[in-house]
């Protein structure tokens, strides 16, 4: 007797993205905070409540300006490394050689290493995401002051669900403020409560596009009705403060920002943290995973 | 014995620009409020002062509700006019065809004639201007919502100046707000003070440029350090609010806004009220006078 062969079966996608020709609002279906409060949590009850709502926590001077003074300059020595070397992880503006982007920091650098491992941000993680973590990603953003560009809305977690095999929404991002960000100087903006929906976009993502994608969003953009319902259900909020501030966003919460014309430059260094349970799978699309210093499976 | 001949003397050019190789930054030597303040004054002491000082002022709702509802109307009427016929007062997003401005509202337009000539705006324009006033310019914005391109600083009056021979730093700009403003929809953003200096620019104005630069800003751009110090010295304002709103302020001051990538389209009506004291002159670049809708030479 012949036996059926032996099937693996795909888990359930919740989250299919960039396979339909009509946009779509889900429903997220995983917990925002994978912890039970208590008085030992590395939050007050009132932020992890905040965070659960809103999907973003903005954390004031959670670093001093000394250590700040120190992540600043060594992030002119890599400005300055990078500025007449090309290397895969650096990322310039679009029409320009100016330096946007540089990833894979918490890897590559001892520093941001250091910074990224720092124990108090491991603990507010690790509450968060209700588990050990590794990180999925790092990198030092500059928006320079005059001709910084904008970036469109979009939820991180749609593009790691996508194109990196990310399967649940538990993980989260993490911006050290190393500029004090304000209205004028093109900050993040968030759509609170964004986070608990899953816009579904329309659109196939070409093969090997990322390199273009993290210059100008292309594929992976929410619709116009879309936005527009999540903005009247949530408002837009702009967290800004001082350099040594942190902003922790949930992995789905639908954030951009405009352009900047004030002087002021805006950098900061961005840590994506991942639950060790929720390490990568095979990219949804159905292509080839991005490199690993845009997606970490090294750690796994 | 025979004469000279006669020598028609130009007046002393205050605020030469783009005409040397170098930007400069040029003390104002014009008053900003022509009239001494008197309990008969349109405006309080305060803002009188305020907006010696800080070369803007706001008045949070100017207009009622109602108002802005009828104007409101009258823009939809307007925008579908023109939506797909072509006029030469008509400028459109650049590389769209979205109506961006319609130029000479007060000309062409009953219902905006009305509102650009409503006695608590004529009061005060004279006030701040000590004279009797004239429109020099006005157009209805529209800054679409998702799309809304930047525009970069600028002061009106170096082109008021250079392209239209507006002798004096003697006019205005009301701005009236036709949907909310918030920080999230590319506000204007003015930096205070700013008024005082003339930040002379490099470059040469090229004939009939004028058709692109309403589109998108080549020439009479400010220099890096001069905004720098301006800046530095009076900070960036962010003056926003209801609709209903009107943003005052000065020719001279620097402003500028950032892209909208929120969901809300900012609209406004904006009319520029010139001293009959200050009526155009040959333009100071030697060139051909821009269109009456641009600047107009006809209530002369």
């Amino acid at each position: 007797m012949q036996t059926e062969p032996m099937m693996t079966r795909k888990p359930t996608d919740h989250y299919p993205s960039r396979i339909g020709q009509e946009p779509a609002l889900l429903n997220r279906v995983d917990p925002v905070v994978y912890s039970t409060w208590s008085a030992d949590s590395p939050l007050t009850k009132e932020q992890s409540a905040f965070y659960e709502q809103n999907g973003y926590l903005f954390l004031e001077n959670f670093f001093s300006s000394d250590e700040v003074k120190d992540w600043k300059a060594e992030l002119k020595q890599l400005q300055k490394l990078y500025s007449d070397r090309e290397a895969e992880h650096v990322i310039r503006e679009p029409g320009s050689t100016e330096v946007r982007s540089i990833f894979a920091v918490h890897d590559n650098n001892p520093v941001f290493r250091d910074l990224s491992h720092h124990p108090r941000l491991t603990a507010i993680m690790e509450y968060l995401l209700g588990s050990k973590t590794y990180i999925h990603q790092s990198r030092i953003n500059f928006k320079p002051g005059f001709t910084g560009k904008e970036f469109y809305w979009h939820s991180d977690f749609e593009t790691w669900h996508v194109e990196d095999g990310m399967p649940s929404m538990r993980a989260l991002s993490c911006s050290i403020a190393l500029e004090d960000n304000t209205p004028h100087n093109g900050p993040l903006m968030v759509i609170p409560g964004s986070h608990q929906k899953f816009v579904s976009c329309v659109g196939q993502t070409p093969e090997n596009h990322f390199k273009h994608s993290l210059r100008k969003q292309e594929y992976g953009v929410p619709d116009q009705d879309s936005l527009t319902l999540l903005a009247q259900n949530g408002g837009i909020e702009m967290p800004v403060g001082k350099a040594g501030s942190v902003l922790l966003f949930d992995c789905n919460v639908m954030h951009g920002s405009s352009s900047n014309i004030s002087p002021y430059p805006r950098s900061n260094v961005f840590v994506v943290y991942n639950s060790v349970e929720n390490r990568l799978v095979t990219p949804y699309s159905g292509q080839q995973p991005r490199p690993d210093y845009i997606a970490s499976r090294s750690d796994q």
